[in-house]
This record gives C-alpha cells, structure tokens and sequence, in this order.
C-alpha cells in the first residue's frame, strides 16, 4: 500500500488511474463551483436592500467559500494540483454565470437557492457511486449554513407584496434550470473520466440509459419542490 | 444578578449603562468594519490575477465574514440591536473605502494586510480597558487565518520585478493610515461613550492625554512594521 499516492486509506478505487482522474475532476469541478459562488454572492450582497439582508447573504458566501480549503486538500493528497483540477471547469461555470446574471436582488436570491441546491442535488447523485471517503468529503461539502429559510421568507414575501414578482421569477427559475443543463452537457461531452464514471466500470456498478434518466427526474423533481416551496411554479 | 441582562456572567462592569453603551458601540463598529471589509475583499478577488491569488483573497475575505456572528450574537446578548449598534459606523467606514478605493491588485493586497492591521491594533489597544468576556471576543474577533505571509510574499516579488512599485505603494500606505485616521477622529468625537470609555470612570481606570499620546505611538511603530515587513517606507 505505501507506493499509493494515498497510502493509509483503505479505498482500492482510487487506485484505478481513471477512477482517480473523475475523482479529480469532480472535487475540481465543485472547488471552482464555489468559488465562483462565492464571488457571485459576495457581488450579490451588494443589490442587498438592507443590512440584515447584505449579512445574510454573505453568510451563504463564506459557507461556499469555507468549503474550498478542503477540496483543495484532498485534491493535493490525490497528487493532484488542484488548480490543475479546477482549470477544465473555469469556462462552463463562468459561462453559466455570465448567462444568468441576476437582474435585481430576487432574482439574485433565487439564484442563490435554487442553482446551489441543484449543483449539491446533483453532486450528491454522483457521490452515491464513489468510495465512502470521496462520498463524505462531497457531502460535506455541500451543507449549507441554514440559509434557506431566509431566502424563502424573502421571496414569498416580496411575491405577497407583488405578485406579478411570481411569474417573472417562476421564469427565472426555469432559465437557470435550463442553463445549468447546458452548461453539465457541455462538460459531460469534454471529460471523458467523468462520463466514464457515471457509466461504471468492470469491477464498479455504473448507471445504463434508463438510471441516467431516473437520475435527472429525481433532480427535476428536488428543483420543483425548492420553486413550490417558494411559492413559484416549476 | 438575575436581573442583570447579562446574567450569569460575573462583568460588574456591564451593569453601569455608560459601560454598555460604549462596549455596544464598539462591536458595533468592529461588526460593521468586518461586514464592509468583506465586502472590498470579495470585490478585490475579482482583480487577482490567477485563481490561487483569488483563493487567497477569497480566504481573508470569508476569515472577516466568520466573526461576524459571534459579535451580533453578543450584542444581541447585551440587549442591543445589532443593526441599531452597526448603524452610526456606516458611513465613516464607507466612507474610509470611498476614499480608499485600491487601483489595482497591489494596492488591494496592501489595503487588506495594513488596514486591516491597523484596524485590529487599534480594537486590542481598546480592548485592554475592557472587561474580561469583551476583550476575548474582540481578540478572537481579531484574529486572522495566516494570510499575511501571502501579501508579504506577492508585495516583495513585485517590488522586486518593478522597484518603481515600492514608491507609489509607500505613498499608499501612508494614505491609508491618514485616512483611517480621520475616521477614527470623526468617530471619537460623535460617540460620547466610546470617548468616555477611553476617559475611564469613578471606579474604572481610564486614558490621560500622555496615555493616548502613547497609544497612538504604538499603533504608528506597528504600522511602520508592517510597512518594512513589505519593503516599504512608512
């Protein structure tokens, strides 16, 4: 064992070089995500009406934020340069950004909400096929800090105050769905790794057309309970 | 005791309403300072010039949000309203950024290690004159997460790759600390209860003019300290 890169851990699967090379890619993919969350919020903050408003939303960005030091860890311990790792994703995920800026301080919340949510529900389906450690470090990574209760008592009480604020951010809603597939096709269709991993291996389960789809229901499904729990159609 | 706001902690001194009022002031400011030093920060990431600069600046940054909490908690235990006691420190901080808006990445690096050095020897100077539980929030509020090794190294290779930059970054530093300066003045002569904390009371020992004279003289040599820790002249 102590020729592995990770010697001490008892996981096989990082052995296999293209288990590891997904691996890498998706704890990059995930640094870069929050980093650039980060940044989105803390420029978010900004829009923010008020002091407590401005608080609570640079809370959600040091949540985001405080998660990166330890992808950027576990990355080196994988014998990775982590910003190596996280380079293939700077351009997808920026342009995910650049697509859906935010043109007032509800649709900056929602944003916030609905897109973090969708990123760790859909981070959260793959972690189920990784090695037990991988799995924790990338759930860990995706808590928040208890925030979205204030975001939904934000939005449904704009609505309420205006409620033609509800069909313009049900759209919203849908827009940033919609980007955030392109942008997961894009890379899907570049990282050959990461497709390889959803599709398994000899001696690793992996998931058929049919899983892929359930997948993507399962996660169609969390986004519409997060836009009904906003008092927004999906 | 009982009665006491505060109760089940042993600070007599929180019991005399003066005291209050400047101990609320004085987290007021440091709460707002880290909320608006984290706000430049995360708009400065946006100037770093490679993502490991960006990590960097993005750390210090959510280092600042971190203490927020513990300091609104506080002031919410002491019975105040912590946006009440952030609000008189809004616009002398914003405005020491106005007028201090960094040009460029160096200017931003120096900004977040000197300003913010200034910042913190200036609270722990007051901090001495406090009670107990006070002063240990303040210094944990204080404390940073080992960044400034990262500014000395990027400021001192700049300087080394272009020795004009140590000119214009020394003017800068001393820009800083004549602004910090007369926001502190402005401060001191709004805030009757802070002056007086720093005047001491009947049963508590305050600062005499030669004191705060040598007050001010410490926290100066720590800035040129700084400032040579950099390769610049203060």
């Amino acid at each position: 064992m102590s020729e592995s890169p990770v010697a001490g851990e008892a996981s096989l699967a990082l052995e296999d070089p293209h288990y590891r090379a997904a691996v890498v890619d998706l704890l990059g993919a995930i640094a870069y995500g929050e980093i650039s969350a980060f940044e989105r919020l803390a420029e978010d903050a900004r829009m923010a009406p008020t002091l407590e408003d401005k608080v609570a939303i640079g809370s959600m960005a040091s949540t985001e934020f405080g998660h990166v030091s330890m992808l950027l860890e576990r990355l080196t311990a994988l014998g990775a340069d982590p910003y190596a790792a996280m380079a293939p994703f700077r351009e997808p995920i920026d342009l995910f950004h650049a697509h859906t800026a935010p043109a007032d301080w509800y649709e900056s919340l929602i944003k916030a909400y609905v897109g973090d949510g969708m990123a760790a529900d859909f981070y959260r389906e793959i972690a189920a096929y990784l090695d037990t450690r991988t799995r924790d470090l990338i759930v860990a990574s995706l808590t928040d800090a208890g925030q979205s209760r204030f975001v939904v008592d934000r939005v449904r009480s704009g609505i309420a105050a205006d409620p033609r604020l509800g069909g313009r951010l049900a759209l919203w809603g849908r827009r940033l769905m919609g980007e955030a597939l392109t942008q997961a096709q894009r890379v899907a269709a570049e990282r050959d790794a990461l497709s390889a991993l959803l599709a398994g291996g000899v001696d690793r389960p992996g998931l058929d057309l049919a899983a892929i789809g359930r997948m993507f229901s399962r996660i169609t499904e969390l986004h519409a309970a997060r836009m009904d729990e906003l008092g927004l159609d999906s």
